[in-house]
């Protein structure tokens, strides 16, 4: 590959190709030659994917910063003046939609693997031929929702199996975003659905209006918000409580091969909201109960499982057609998971597989602890 | 120094001298000085001193594994047949008191610097003389408690101010211990105040005893239990309820600080101990209510001192002659400590200090984050 004209194209702020090209890896993906850059450097996002043989760049998608104070967060992010565009964030698995070969239309992950299983999803689920046709140089950023995914589980109420939600469109080799305004109406003409925008505030009533809508997500048990500028250069997250119990839950019911790396980041993002939302003790104390359920129940349902000879790890079930299916488990045990198959039969037309992805270290860990394995200290 | 010989008397499993001592520090200590092992080496205990102008070697105290469930511990540590003593494991700050210079006593901590408060006071509570006297190639393994420490603030219903508990006889040199029941004879003998035993057991009924020794420290809000093999050459330790939440509430009271190494072990333990002892879901629940508070409550207190300019960190009072508390504040200043001392004054021909290790983290993190600050994941 031409690394000194990828190397222009791609505009980082490295000072030389040998500088930014040394963190790519070299990955066959069925039929292509991928160079990946597994995780952000010099100002290119992670994730992001040469295809030599397409002459093609897929960005990554970028990171979102999250504010911990929402109030002061909305004020030293925006400037005085500025709107500020309130969309849900969903809690689902994020892919690049794109259409570069001859193959047809492919999903990225945010690691910058084809998945087979999303590739089929989008192309069932939108209407890409037309609108690939018209922007073949941009790219689709949704979300993948719902019980059935094989990444996620999160329950939508309006999600019986799975959904795709568009949340940004963007240049695929710049990652140069679309303002939002016309994002959504672009959406709306190719009937993308896409994720629920709350309204566009003034900065001075955004924090309430902000809050108000992440109090609504929680007592549905949905994730957050992102706020963006109207030309959506500029983005920040912020969470419901709910989400952070739902994750501490799901890490702790798999302590050791989650747990460790999930916990302190959550329970500060707990603390700060709590500090300035939280206004009587009660509520404080319930929440402090709440994140106290969230870690010790399932830490402990998940010893007691391992203690009785049962096999722990995370549960998924997918539909689909039979190759793709075949496809996404040679996908996942690529990935060097242990990948175990409880179901796999037909309904409706459509092969449906349960499989657990088998959590090593907790198992393991557990066992040894659980007959009398001691550490040091 | 001659490493040669000193590699000799190591007793290491290193090869050759160079690659044991690589790992040792020099340091100067008032007149001395001192070459010290920071961290556990081929074999030799984390804080072991060489004080080559004293031809002498202070062995540092071994690490005491510690089990997550308690049954499969006992009974996989300890042989068939074995008699398990149960000492209580004391809440306060481990030294070694030595002789082995001309200027009387002197009290080390676990990372091998001599602590000029913990040796004055020493000195002041045990009748040092006749003991080293006759046992000069001993060290008294020792734990400073009470409320008025610079190390540890926990209350002990029989502790005023502050005491020692000896737990511990070993050679200063090879760390080999005295057996329990001549070492309990041996500090009565020369009135030490020990550490309490609960008894020896068959290994059989060990669980239980321990068990319900857990109970009891646990209702007195201590910490735990140190089983020992009679020789002391075995030692495993198990702490309660109350201990894991006590340490995570100080732990998120200086979150930046303090709490992203405690929160996973301290869950961890929690997490065992309740899938083997917590019998009814009510209990279970009971638990994981104040495992939140401990972790919640103080995090947000902490918060929102910040907020309203307060300064956070360890708050500690001690009481004693005036050059030996300047001593004091100099060697945590040395150890790179900020230090405020908030209040000094005499009381009852002592002088008594009141002073804050500053946590510097948890002062600068949080104030960044109540300023809006984000961060990307």
């Amino acid at each position: 590959m031409d690394e000194r004209a990828y190397f222009e194209r791609l505009d980082s702020t490295a000072s030389d190709p040998s500088e930014l090209f040394e963190h790519f890896e070299q990955r066959s993906v069925g039929e292509y030659t991928a160079h990946v850059l597994p995780s952000a450097r010099h100002g290119v996002e992670r994730g992001t994917v040469i295809l030599d043989s397409a002459d093609a760049i897929v960005r990554g998608y970028p990171s979102i910063p999250r504010v911990l104070a929402l109030d002061a967060g909305v004020t030293s992010f925006f400037d005085s003046g500025a709107t500020v565009f309130a969309e849900e964030k969903l809690d689902g698995f994020n892919v690049r939609v794109v259409d570069v070969g001859d193959d047809g239309p492919l999903a990225f992950t945010r690691g910058g693997y084809i998945c087979p299983y999303t590739t089929a999803r989008v192309r069932e689920l939108l209407d890409l031929g037309e609108f690939f046709e018209e922007y073949p140089g941009k790219m689709l950023c949704a979300e993948l929702i719902g019980p059935e995914t094989p990444y996620t589980t999160h329950d939508y109420e309006e999600v019986d199996s799975h959904a795709i939600r568009v949340f940004d469109v963007r240049d695929r080799e710049s990652a140069a975003p679309i303002a939002v305004p016309e994002r959504r109406d672009l959406c709306a003409r190719y009937d993308f659905p896409q994720s629920r925008l709350f309204g566009r505030y003034d900065r001075s009533e955004a924090t309430e209006a902000v809050w108000s809508a992440i109090e609504e997500l929680d007592a549905e048990g949905r994730e957050g918000v992102v706020m963006k500028t109207a030309d959506s250069d500029s983005m920040v997250k912020y969470t419901t409580e709910s989400k952070h119990h739902d994750e501490l839950a799901d890490a702790f019911s798999l302590p050791f091969d989650l747990g460790r790396d999930f916990v302190f980041s959550r329970i500060t993002r707990e603390a700060f909201q709590a500090a300035e939302f939280d206004e009587s003790d009660e509520r404080l104390r319930e929440r402090a109960h709440d994140l106290g359920e969230s870690i010790l129940l399932p830490a402990v349902d998940t010893i007691r499982k391992i203690e009785s000879g049962g096999t722990v790890g995370e549960r998924h079930r997918v539909r689909g057609g039979n190759d793709e299916i075949d496809a996404l488990l040679d996908h996942l045990r690529d990935l060097s998971l242990t990948v175990e198959v409880e179901e796999d039969y037909r309904e409706n037309g459509q092969r449906v597989v349960e499989f657990l992805k088998v959590a090593e270290s907790t198992t393991d860990r557990t066992t040894y602890y659980l007959e009398g394995g001691t550490y040091d200290e």
